[in-house]
């Protein structure tokens, strides 16, 4: 457990939660579900000893389910925030190097049951990371080991060790709400890099699918990139719905200080939200525009494909009505009738052979003014 | 009809209800759809007596009613909520060991006339149960046995008997609302188990929809896994409207008692009702995306039928094609013509076979070129 | 016209309106479209003389217009409420022995050239029926005769003759509104018996689209059955909403009496509203719930039908690809050249015969290695 | 440019508008795009010495637009309605002789480069007609003749020349709000009957494209009465939103008379507001069912094609199946080798011939085991 | 960086921010991309000088954001405007000679790997213009040269030279709100032109999806038409959506001046804002109906196709049948049976292909009966 006192001007880290409510400043309080679980109701009464806030309890068992969406949920003394955040096999997405490029060659699965995705879909694991806005601190409950936490937290220590002289243009966080979004924010932010390499990836799907010259196979692939779109939208959904509540909560706050100084702090709370929710909806609609590519591109696949097998069957069609009246006049001539016209005919065979590519030209017209010929053999598949 | 008195520190059964409004606790009158439709004036009246609180005629229809939908209504005096909760054959999903792990085989179909439906969809058979929020009592009522309710009961008739001595975490319920949300979350709980089950038979679906080396025949069943999964989601529909309509009727309760205290018992109260809606919301979700992945299987699915009827095609063509010009050719010569080319010359016969085959790489060549015969034999099918 | 005088313990039935508002009671006025539409302006006169209440131009239309689809409008005088019901080929679905059981044949179609739908559906003829609310009177305007208002309107006259001793349980309807609620309730109360017969119907049609060993012939008739259960769906919406708008209505309404028992003659009102529009919903999302199923019958049985598809090509391929080799060996030999090789052998036709039998195994098992051959032939259709 | 000054019991019409607001009646100021487009400026200052009230700029262009959508704005000193309504080839439907019965054959296309589309929809065209709301006058501007224009011109025109004695039923409006719904709702009257032709038209194509019989060949027109139908939808959805804003402006305007009349006129205003919504969602209702009927009749055809086509390829299979083994028989005994078998037995013949009755024989039962065959010769097609 | 001082009758423009709030008129502050990233916090000091109002972090980050979606935000001190508007190929659509015919062939891709899209939609390229709305300035950022913003800016610059003389009907911008509504009125004007040429663009795709005679092969354009499409209505939504926020704030805003000139003043705002929303959406409402009417001519060309298939099987059957049972018969007479029937026979011949024809002319009575053969050869294809 991290604890960090956050005054106006300085940061103090201390080993254990203080016994009383701190005068001034606000405390950042960060745990993991570990540390909770080990035993919920003495986690809980020394938050409520340091903040003078109770954690009902819906909300303590919500802070360690690893499995909980985003959601928002407020009562008259705090606010509750579960943020479900993307993270890259179990890390965060705040090392840059770590996004795939979209280009690179489809994933070796490590887990055997499961199918190859591409890169920039697979990598789609989330973690949940709760946060409880009381009055004066900031709870924070995550599972893992969280890039985006750790970043801040050391920023805090290495304002803690040398002042604020190492801090050139970050301010400290004036207010557990200011630190949540800054936290937030950094969470978001490393989504917008997502939308390339999925762009990237559903675009060579599209050529592949369309491309009439290569069979389609991945048929099992492309159905798991539709299913992991849908999860991230839905992801992204439950993100804007929870921020959205987050943001009413924040317009609805008591006003107990001096008006304008008040009023101007909110307008910066309201600007970061509507910041991080316009975030969000941008990797929204990119992932619904993405899914309905796709959708298009099946749509598209199948009419094309249908109208080769059409064309696949005129070609069928002319050979078998070319061949199978050739084959007729020769059987009909091979049979052994003692007595049969024109075989004993010096020109008969002949004659013969003249009325078949009779038969073939008048075929091939009839067939032409037919419109089964048109297409040109480059286009004829 | 079972009925307890419970106060703030203990709880009596009784065997008939009151003839007085008591004057401290609540009641809780849990009775059988048989109990009341015996004489349901009777029973109102008694209700009447016990509670001061006269049903509609209406609202004691619904209560009886077996095929009610989950429902919120609102008078004056008292809330009802109708909520169909899932059950497992007539009995509760409360024994874990009852839930379906979805790998086991079809489940035989008790009932001739209806088909085999996979384990986990199949016993989504639901009963509603009723509750009436009254000021000081709570009325349930409920068509079988229900796990939920009797394990309830059970754990208040230990109370009474051992006295608060037998209850280490669980404090005794403070209101009829807060008692009806301790059972909703209870039935609601067990839902959350039921998406594992599920995703694991869908997707045994999927890979068996998109294996190509493995005909698909499962269609009636396949039909019938989404009209259940449709039902699946109407029903949580259903409840989360009725809940959140008990909510807003939770919100706009008169406060007729001393302020702080009225309001951090409605909080309570608030968070809880979150808390189930959020659970229904997450059946939910995942009902909508199981629904839209077999969409999509059975979309694809057909894509890569229709794929593979081509290459079939494809290869009835080039096969029709190379053989029907050698047949037309051994037909020509197998002719009765007294005098024909060719047929005395010695080596007529090998230079006929030799055009032959110079006729099949030829129109293999064709065939190649214009990317008849691309795919690898492994895939075409 | 039916005319009733409706007291708090008796009722009157009159030939002739009042000329003058009623002391006390409230009237029922009972018309036909043509008794109204004979003299409109009168027949609004005789109404204005009897309830002080002038009926707007366009109601009085709307009020005759058998076409009028479900609609609520208000005005400060007066609500008016146009109610599309069901009706049984224009008798009322009252009659419970005329609602069809889905399991009779389809019905022969008394009109040429309307093709056979199924019972159940064909049945969904539909009439309106308006109702004014008055402040002291309620005015009913129907086209044919309606078997509700006639079972509501013997059972008042059984009242007027026999006094209150002949009714048991059925109090006297208190005002206008809860007349026409108990009206609007025996109405949409025999909708649901209407869903089991749908059902049974539909749920035919899925086995017969799905039967792999029937062909599936009734195009038309599911065409219009889809059409017919979207009409249904639309005119439980158009109700719904013309319900809700009245319901809003009640809940306007001004009181001018003593508080407690006003409110709690409201309370009674909303409670059946609300009872009405939880029925109509119920049928709607029934009918929903039915044309997805078609939807999702008719999309998964085009599916099987391409997978079968597939299937033939690839036994007509298999046959073809079987046959073509042998013919053309068998051909090679027929031909008439003076010097061939293995003709005057003596085991020419035995070696012959032996390579076609080689090559027929040999392309079995290159077939079999390709899963062309893979189904067991029960299933291979 | 026609001008009227309506009073309350006489109408006077005038040539030019006057200098200054009229002390009693209100005007109404009907001008065509031509009148207004000559000189913009100069007619708005007409319009402000004679009302008082000066349109704004973007108002006044849109009044002129020809592609201008149905629309609704206000301003503190007035309200515009621009509706596009439906006119037949540039006249009104108010001739109702010219409304087309959807049973004559497709209209002959006046312009070439336009496919053919039944007469009930390629009707369709439209055009806007813009109403001004001032606080004393109507002004009215639109494009060609506008029949419903022309038709209210004249009766007022009569009622100038005649007095009141030539108005038996009709009053005289009461303002300008009055003289737009009389506008809009006789020129929303005329749609209702559009229903039962576009209704036969669609019936029509529905069996075309279901009929075994009759291969389906419109789909072009079939595609333009889809884009058709849409645009009927959207032109209905824009009335219906410029209407419903309309009425929220009516519901929101200044009362500045005496209340009780004052609100029974605008009772009045809302009845007539709320039917004409009505009609309009009428018409818009009805062609979103057509639309869903053509889609789902699409839908059908196909899957019956594709069903149809399931059909000819088990004949084909039978037919190939049957004759190919035993055109082998005859190709084997057809060969030319020396030493055969059965060759010389004199009943060889017979018994190859039987033997190839016997192969006949089996496969039918084979085939009709396995259901290639089950289907009666009428329907297999 | 441009900057005028706009008065109420003159335009002065200056080289440098004034370091004080002008007395009177107000500011416009034109900057570009590089010029605010040169130094972000600079730039924002000099604004928070010239006009008292200081930017908040996040904004100033979105007005150099070149991917920036459209946006509205607002604080107690300004709002923020992003608005992506198109551009064709990096200019303005201001150039009316630049505007795509759609008659022209399709567009050279300068983009090797951008597939050929057609001209009317590859240009669909986008730009984002921020505008800080302040109360005596406006503040617009964007990043290339853009025509609107020169033709204001040399308007200005004209005015500044000569004077109001040079002006002839159009008056000086009143407001920052006013300025800011005629540069949006101009970019988005530029859009309404974009229809015609969209609109002939896919009506030859339809025509060329549709044509039996002439295989559609441009699917892969096909696909990026609709991705293009659904890009454009994506556009216009967020548009709408920032333009009705900004409507919204334009309400809300303080009327602290004389108040009937105050909401004259707003009400011609107001009248703007909704005459550019209904420009946007108009174009919205085009691109949707184009989008569904290809979605519409795709499904339709697929029936089609189906239904030429099945028509195609057809004929192949028909030709199978017809000539399989004759070359059955030669095969007969052609094996070398030492006794045969009819073969010494002087009729044998005659009788056997009297027989072929009475076989051939017997199955096309049966095809025609079965309607195999129904359709007339110019369209059976
Ligand atoms: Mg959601
Ligand atoms: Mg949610
Ligand atoms: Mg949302
Ligand atoms: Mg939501
Ligand atoms: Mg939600
Ligand atoms: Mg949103
Ligand atoms: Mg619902
Ligand atoms: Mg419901
Ligand atoms: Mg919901
Ligand atoms: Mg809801
Ligand atoms: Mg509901
Ligand atoms: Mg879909
Ligand atoms: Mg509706
Ligand atoms: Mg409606
Ligand atoms: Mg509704
Ligand atoms: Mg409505
Ligand atoms: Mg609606
Ligand atoms: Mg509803
Ligand atoms: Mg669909
Ligand atoms: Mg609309
Ligand atoms: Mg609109
Ligand atoms: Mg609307
Ligand atoms: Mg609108
Ligand atoms: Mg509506
Ligand atoms: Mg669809
Ligand atoms: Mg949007
Ligand atoms: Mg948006
Ligand atoms: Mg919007
Ligand atoms: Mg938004
Ligand atoms: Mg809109
Ligand atoms: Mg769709």
């Amino acid at each position: 457990m991290d604890i960090f006192l956050i005054g106006a001007t300085q940061v103090t880290q201390t080993n254990d939660l203080p016994g009383t409510v701190p005068a001034e400043g606000f405390l950042w309080i960060d745990a993991t579900h570990e540390e909770v679980t080990a035993d919920p109701e003495g986690w809980r009464d020394l938050i409520a000893c340091a903040t003078g806030t109770h954690i009902y309890d819906p909300h303590l068992k919500d802070a360690v389910n690893p499995l909980h969406p985003s959601y928002f949920d407020s009562t008259q003394d705090y606010g509750m925030v579960v943020f479900r955040k993307l993270s890259l096999h179990g890390t965060d997405y705040s090392d840059s190097a770590a996004i795939p490029t979209g280009d690179e060659p489809l994933s070796p699965t490590p887990n055997g049951s499961k199918r190859a995705v591409p890169a920039a879909l697979s990598n789609l694991t989330t973690q949940p990371i709760t946060f409880f806005i009381l009055e004066n601190a900031l709870v924070t409950v995550h599972e893992h080991q969280s890039r985006t936490i750790n970043a801040t937290r050391n920023r805090l220590l290495d304002y803690a060790s040398k002042g604020n002289k190492a801090l050139h243009n970050n301010r400290l966080p004036a207010s557990p709400e200011d630190l949540m979004l800054r936290l937030l924010n950094a969470m978001v932010d490393k989504y917008l890099e997502l939308r390339q390499p999925l762009t990237n990836q559903l675009d060579r799907w599209q050529r592949a699918l369309l491309d009439p010259g290569r069979p389609f196979k991945d048929w099992l692939t492309l159905l798991d990139a539709r299913i992991e779109l849908r999860k991230l939208e839905s992801l992204c959904e439950e993100q804007h719905d929870a921020i959205q509540e987050l943001r009413d909560y924040f317009v609805d706050m008591d006003d107990d200080g001096d008006g304008a100084t008040i009023s101007r702090t909110r307008d910066l709370l309201l600007v970061r939200v509507n910041d991080i929710m316009e975030h969000i909806n941008r990797v929204l609609n990119h992932a619904r525009r993405l899914e309905s590519s796709i959708e298009s591109a099946v749509q598209i696949h199948f009419s094309a494909v249908a109208h080769r097998t059409n064309e696949v069957m005129r070609t069928l069609t002319v050979i078998t009505a070319l061949f199978m009246p050739l084959t007729l006049i020769t059987g009909i001539f091979g049979m052994n009738f003692a007595v049969m016209p024109l075989l004993q005919n010096k020109t008969g065979f002949w004659l013969t052979m003249l009325s078949m590519v009779l038969i073939v030209v008048g075929m091939l017209a009839f067939f032409r003014r037919r419109r089964y010929l048109e297409t040109p053999p480059s286009e004829r598949r």
